[in-house]
């Protein structure tokens, strides 16, 4: 994996990590990053925190040849995640990893990777889908916004299946919306409670799609009369729903 | 340039493409993809707009081996572009193309890419910043989202001769915005009214340059604990300004 060119805003912990009850050492990917692009010399603090639990501070105390160590005192919590479960038709490979990045940077937890028509087949034998690199773009995104707790990613690789028997359960309680570039109704904005959103691939869910998810309960929507890139728009969507 | 693998939403015409005044004719890139990707076949209607001027439809009259000829009808005026003005840090350039196609496809109409602290010297070496080369990814931004008129782009070397000598004239009766993520307040939404708004590079604008900022009358905000990367949270702004 590629070194990001830009600092790291935290340096994600794991248990494997701890040599002591407050002390770290650190190699591979995070060492490099922190050493060529951070650029930490012994004594730097650093922001850290704990996979899914707390975050705090890091000293250096050390700096070896391929790792270093430091010393972490973990006392707050990660920031709020975003009430928003987002469900998504699988867009191509490239674009998957940014908005995974992306949609982790802003504090989604629930992310249900879907099936429709305008999906491409071949989209679902990326290897990217496997769960190690999936992974890869969520860590990424959560030391970009200094958070700790993974975001779930799930596939339904059948979407009549998955709307009819699985979205009910998960959807219940929440706002539910469907972007729709042809929906006669504009997105509301500063909802800021529970939401389902469901967005299409490029080219938008087909009508009969639309009309499968409005019988569980989703309204369409659009936002305004550009097409957008779907990056573009889940990144437009969140940010108009939580303002 | 390679093709978008995404179909294109608007096939967008230049004076130089009439042989006609209902009739035009399409080469290289614009043919390769409305072949290979959109598919088109013999009196296909798709959607049109002439650079800087009308939309409408074309009907495809004729195929040949690297071209393609429309009959097109033009009436219609482009969307409304967005009151913003974005003055932005100039990002790296990988980074700087993504943003110049999404900020065209959001409906951002002038474009002032400046220098601060934290921008790399190496930035301003790209070829990218040669007219022709933005020019490409402004496009792209417009066939996306089905505009016509291409945004004004300003290249400013110099922070502090940019803000206190030509930023009064650029923002006057706008509403200035610095996004900022050490601010104490949190971003407006909503605003939907002319505005000028700051992003500074990864890292953010440093405390003088938020400063100089603040004397030509530009508020500093932050938009959440979170940090995002640029291209995330220049979406995120224009989205939150304008829900």
């Amino acid at each position: 994996m590629r070194l990001s060119h830009f600092n790291m805003n935290l340096v994600l912990l794991e248990n494997k990590d701890f040599v002591d009850h407050d002390r770290v050492v650190i190699q591979g990917r995070r060492f490099k990053h922190l050493i060529s692009v951070n650029k930490v010399v012994q004594n730097d603090q650093l922001v850290c925190g704990l996979l899914n639990d707390k975050t705090g501070t890091g000293v250096v105390t050390n700096i070896w040849k391929a790792s270093l160590e430091m010393a972490v005192h973990l006392t707050d919590p990660p920031p709020e995640p975003l009430p928003l479960t987002l469900i998504l038709a699988l867009p191509r490979p490239k674009m998957l990893k940014r908005i995974i990045e992306s949609v982790t940077s802003l504090g989604v937890k629930k992310i249900y990777l879907i099936n429709s028509w305008r999906v491409e087949k071949s989209f679902w034998q990326t290897p990217l889908l496997k769960e190690d690199q999936l992974r890869k773009y969520m860590i990424l995104g959560l030391e970009q916004s200094r958070d700790t707790v993974l975001p779930d990613i799930y596939q339904k690789r059948f979407f009549t299946q998955f709307v009819n028997e699985e979205l009910f359960q998960i959807s219940k309680n929440t706002l539910c919306i469907t972007a729709h570039p042809k929906a006669l109704s504009v997105c509301p904005s500063g909802v800021n409670k529970e939401i389902t959103l469901a967005i299409g691939p490029e080219g938008g869910f087909i009508d009969i799609e639309v009309a499968t998810l409005e019988k569980q309960g989703f309204s369409p929507y659009h936002i305004g009369q550009r097409i957008l890139k779907v990056e573009t728009a889940v990144t437009c969507l969140i940010s108009r729903l939580y303002s």
